[in-house]
């Protein structure tokens, strides 16, 4: 296997940028009278979240699955990614026909507070001063992001959402949906997720933070207004994050020790193992289309997640008097979000009487494969979501 | 608990400084006579090794234990290290009375070859030029390293090395030495290690050089004639690597998500939990103790070793006719070189009708359990190097 780095075209960070601003999907926008409260103790207003759709909202207004992205996601969960060119980044779960079928549901999925892809975050105009937010946009929780959703789905005049999904960060909206509107969320679906973020997650995260911010291009946070971008940075944070994303297993099987367009070692610096030209790749991709201040504020809203700390550290007390049904999915090779922090979460349902379901996937894909297409993942969510719709009164 | 991040005294880098070129410890130095044969196909001329011993080689020159280091490891092993002032990084291991005991045996540690505690390595000065080496310094191999001790202990007049010990890239030399000098070492133990870096741990080091490259004051590796010191790159690298000689459990029992002199979340970027604050520290440290160029040299060594590689993919063809006794060691919670790596030399020395032992032992504490006073450790250290004496006639 030869993986080519080709260089992105040149124009890629002038589309991201300009996505950043206006994108292609669709905006809702609120103005100065309808602030965004945070739980860093201030209000964001005014804001803008940028968001798809996929279907036809029924006249009970009762068919509306709400999709959560993850860490590095976006909007674009079923079409076409403006910025990148490729297709969505769930398009093989969610469109006509699909596990997640949007022939019969209305499917929305919402670029998070804080992110770069049209939602207001840390690239976006601070009003006060004329100039890019940078560090000076409140640092934000999940618990913002869903926040920020619920006024979405408000404006959309959905009530009660039949389902939210979502994986990893995704995972977490999901989980925080249920806590925070327990009566707005028929069916949920929390993916390779954790209700509290693990101490070797967060050490993962503070590495990829210093490695932006020991970027001199990061400029304080002010690169934008500097005219830089901390791109070397940025491509460490990623290709460290990547990794974890992956099993040893995969990486042993895909890579192993195969050199990379050589019949010998180089006895350099260059990329010589197949695996190295890969995570270069992924490092070098990755800086034209996200913006590095946005990676700093995505990485500590999942720092800062904490379910059970809201609620005198019983994470059973945070769903006592739930009446949405969930199905948690754990992945065998995931050693970010490991089957046992998803099994936390399904204990303190089950201790809270909450109905649920659990399914542990069977693959050497680590964290990644729930963006993969894994056949018993995906027959998972199908046979979940076709029940909760049935009871739902949907079929 | 709390962890001050006191910066080291000003004069830390001078006295690291001062021992690359001049070390405290003894120093071995081969002339122009006595070139270094290198796996890159050149020579290295003239060349040095810094090393300390302890204990007194008998008459028969049969007691004599060398001790390999790891990556960022050196000859200190049981005497002050005159940079940190700290004790040697097995002081608890080797000495009078502890389970290597140095008043039974004559035991020898040396800094690697690539090394920056007084051995020859990419901060050395380049006679052909009368600038440091950086990255003209042929890229090495644990063989390498291997083949400098060696002429090392020819120096020292010893023939036979009662044992060789080391763990993780320690480990790997330890290895090699039994591969390469069949006939010259009685009894071997290798801790924490494999036969072959893997695809993930290539991944973690690709990582770690790209921080180091991703620096500006890196300067293409020419940093010492530029006045500069990759420091933040360094420190970034130091801070992923870190987090592999741990292990979940024990990150979980040690930090946890416990804030730093904090009773609630800051809402910013500086270290708000206790896990942030020690990678911090682990990389400012670090900096000022270890040669940018000559980490990027060691983990490229251990990137490169794979000694089956050299024997048609059979490891045990590389142990086939091996007289020297072994005993491997692995930690249950090493997720660097976990069990299985270990467990795959073990096989393949009984294929090779070797004379082997394998002891897992039970601990949360990662990789790093073979720098710390691990009870049942020490105990089957002790066990087997008492045995091997014995066997040998020394006691």
């Amino acid at each position: 296997m030869t993986i080519i780095a080709n260089p992105p075209p040149a124009e890629t960070e002038d589309v991201a940028r300009r996505e950043a601003r206006e994108p292609s999907s669709l905006v809702a926008r609120f103005g100065p009278d309808e602030p965004l409260r945070l739980d860093a103790g201030r209000s964001l207003a005014p804001f803008q979240i940028a968001y798809t759709t996929h279907g036809t909202l029924n006249a009970e207004r009762s068919n509306a699955i709400l999709i959560c992205h993850a860490l590095t996601g976006d909007q674009y969960v079923a079409s076409p990614n403006p910025v990148t060119g490729k297709g969505g980044w769930w398009a093989a779960l969610v469109g006509p026909g699909k596990p997640i079928d949007t022939d019969k549901y209305f499917v929305v999925c919402s670029n998070v507070i804080g992110g770069c892809m049209g939602s207001t975050g840390p690239a976006s105009i601070d009003p006060a001063t004329g100039e890019p937010y940078a560090l000076d946009l409140p640092v934000l929780t999940i618990r913002d992001m869903v926040r920020a959703q619920a006024m979405l789905v408000d404006r959309l005049g959905i009530d009660t959402l039949f389902a939210v999904v979502g994986g990893s960060m995704g995972g977490m909206q999901v989980l925080e949906w249920t806590v925070s509107y327990p009566g707005r969320v028929f069916a949920a679906l929390p993916i390779a997720t954790g209700a509290r973020h693990s101490s070797q997650n967060i050490a993962f995260h503070e590495v990829g933070r210093q490695a932006v911010m020991a970027d001199p291009d990061w400029q304080a946070g002010r690169y934008i207004a500097a005219g830089t971008r901390p791109h070397k940075g940025l491509a460490v944070a990623r290709m460290a994050a990547h990794v974890t994303y992956l099993s040893e297993a995969a990486l042993q099987r895909k890579f192993g020790r195969n050199l990379q367009d050589r019949t010998q070692l180089g006895f350099g610096f260059d990329a010589d193992f197949q695996i190295e030209s890969y995570l270069r790749y992924q490092g070098m991709t990755f800086v034209d289309r996200f913006d590095a201040n946005s990676y700093l504020y995505m990485t500590r809203a999942m720092d800062y997640f904490d379910i059970a700390a809201d609620y005198g550290g019983s994470l059973a007390d945070a769903f006592r008097n739930t009446r949405t049904r969930f199905c948690l999915v754990s992945f065998t090779s995931d050693w970010l979000f490991p089957t046992e922090e998803n099994r936390a979460v399904v204990h303190a349902l089950n201790a809270a009487a909450a109905s649920v379901s659990f399914v542990e996937i069977d693959t050497d894909r680590g964290h990644d494969a729930f963006l993969l297409e894994e056949p018993d993942f995906f027959a998972a969510i199908e046979g979940f979501i076709s029940s909760a719709a049935r009871m739902r009164g949907l079929t």
